[in-house]
């Protein structure tokens, strides 16, 4: 289990969480699992995060407080560019610098001998990243999904790294109770009208556990909220990590009904590390993550998605949880970004690109 | 007027207005006076700035329009990332580079060997910029007073180089009408409330050509506008520059009652271009600007502020102007900023700092 040869590897995570989050915060979440499994692999792991992060890898803490939780409330552009300039003034204590905190360090790396890459957590089509990614070019880039590189399909590609959950962190749940699950946010995009009306046609109970952010709010109460009052839908609101285990286990299904390019999608890996079934339309990275009548169903339409959900017990719970075993854990994760890492450091050590594109081959 | 030793100097703007600004945009407005200026004195002077920016300098259009009036509403960071990546990738082209868009630039300048400096142009009380400007606090500054850098007493200050404006942008009056004028913004740290009690005080007339931000909409409902209905007082709203020159000129003075710590004031010295002595509060800037007796009145409170109104006619116009031109020049600034230009390129060619502690104790 431990690396052959060890590397000494940079993570810059974003400082409006801790690391891993106290809150919800996706990217500082994926970061801690990596970093902690990059330890566990034997590689000499540095984060550069908030103080109040928990990590096995040597912490620079370079807020105190992460800046969501600090009620001086810390200007970020200013506490990400001080944070940046640590990162490189020990640049050469590095093989590889590995960014998650979006694109400020662009010409900073640059200027730098110390390879890095760039993974990009979020949707990739808002329109200033088109100009920003032709500019800065030949930045090493890492997409959660291949799905998430369409509106910036010639920047520079190393891989595609699948997010992951640590192995233990969710349990096998051979038999569920009967209901299904859905979980996450409620907004347009996620399409929780949609879970209501596939529970509703199969007469089978919905748990929603979602939060509602601010911007969110009206639609909530407009078009989500007169949904609620129904004998089989049952609103939780929003829960936290401790109780995800039982209540995703238990589902018979998650449905999954999005309506936009989804980037990766967590919540569909939880449900397999668990053994509960997806049914997803067809979107973004779905068609990546679950494997149409083996994890679950992809569909296209409403009536596509009833059927899949009146199906579901077709599905076996145990590969669920062999597909997460063998294709989503942060294990996984780790060795498949150091071989991007190793890919990188060994182009700049013999000069040219071809081992990082040998990488992109490979992923 | 022609250097001895032109310099290729380098000036970095921000990217919301052009250079000069279309609309408000006290920023671009001095960097425009000082590429010109500089120009004029001889020197290969290049300007980064939106593509609408006009100048004499050789333009480099990093984004074709001025954010501000761009209605594709371009991401400002993203767009500041691209320019300084394009500015440091010249950065041998140049003696001397002067940025002006706050600090994304620190971290690129401690890797460079250019030499630069960076004119804090607004006020610099804000919580955060004591921490980022203790972390780079070898970055050479300059403050357009000495007033402004008390929040951050300990930086690297090399200069105060007091705005200036054209020589002849404003014409000199020397027999004005009977009113008073109030120039700039209506917010409450501009206090036209108190304008308003000294023209009552004195049964002077006060025009006010100021405009209302959005932020200051809510105050001047409140607290300003049921004071305009009086026969002394019209307010006029926003001026242009073409109509500031005779609304200046014509005033027997302009009031300047502020109530906050002024960095530097351009009203000031536009009322001083044109003859008309200012009656100001002592507040941030204001003792370096102002000659109490000689330019206007510096008063600590409505009492004495009246007084100095009604005693305005004591002033000679014509040493406002003498003021103006002997220290408010944009001539005089472009050559106050070309001896800290050479102090720093000197510092850094003889390989220590001397020279660039010698300009500032000669600012």
């Amino acid at each position: 289990m431990r690396a052959a040869t060890p590397m000494r590897i940079a993570q810059i995570a974003p400082l409006l969480e801790s690391v891993p989050p106290q809150a919800y915060g996706g990217t500082e979440r994926v970061v801690s699992y990596l970093t902690e499994a990059l330890v566990e692999l034997g590689h000499d792991v540095t984060l550069f995060a908030s103080g109040d992060s928990t990590t096995r890898a040597r912490l620079v803490p370079v807020v105190e407080r992460s800046l969501r939780l600090d009620p001086s409330q810390p200007d970020w552009l200013a506490r990400t560019t001080m944070m940046l300039d640590q990162v490189f003034a020990s640049a050469d204590e590095f093989d590889v610098m590995h960014f998650h905190v979006d694109f400020l360090h662009y010409p900073l790396v640059r200027r730098c001998a110390t390879p890095s890459l760039t993974t990009m957590h979020g949707r990739l089509d808002l329109p200033d990243l088109a100009p920003l990614h032709r500019h800065f070019r030949e930045q090493p880039l890492v997409s959660i999904s291949n799905a998430q590189r369409k509106p910036l399909a010639r920047s520079r590609w190393v891989a595609t790294v699948h997010n992951g959950l640590p192995q233990d962190q969710y349990r096998f749940h051979a038999a569920p109770a009967d209901y299904f699950a859905f979980v996450g946010r409620i907004s347009p995009e996620k399409r929780v009208d949609r879970a209501i009306e596939i529970a509703r046609a199969t007469g089978t109970r919905l748990r929603i556990a979602a939060k509602v952010d601010r911007v969110d709010q009206e639609y909530f109460e407009r078009d989500i909220e007169p949904l609620l009052n129904h004998p089989l839908v049952e609103f939780i609101g929003e829960i936290d990590e401790s109780v995800k285990n039982e209540f995703i286990g238990q589902a018979r299904a998650v449905l999954f009904p999005i309506d936009w390019p989804e980037p990766f999608g967590m919540v569909m890996i939880e449900a397999l590390a668990c053994g509960t079934p997806v049914v997803a339309y067809r979107c973004g990275s779905v068609t990546e993550v679950i494997e149409h009548g083996v994890t679950g169903f992809i569909v296209g339409d409403q009536s596509q998605a009833i059927e899949a959900a009146r199906d579901i017990g077709r599905i076996d719970r145990g590969a669920c949880r062999r597909a997460f075993e063998r294709r989503f854990t942060a294990h996984r994760m780790a060795q498949q970004y150091v071989e991007v890492y190793q890919a990188l450091s060994g182009a700049r050590a013999t000069g040219d690109d071809e081992a990082a594109d040998e990488a992109d081959q490979r992923a």
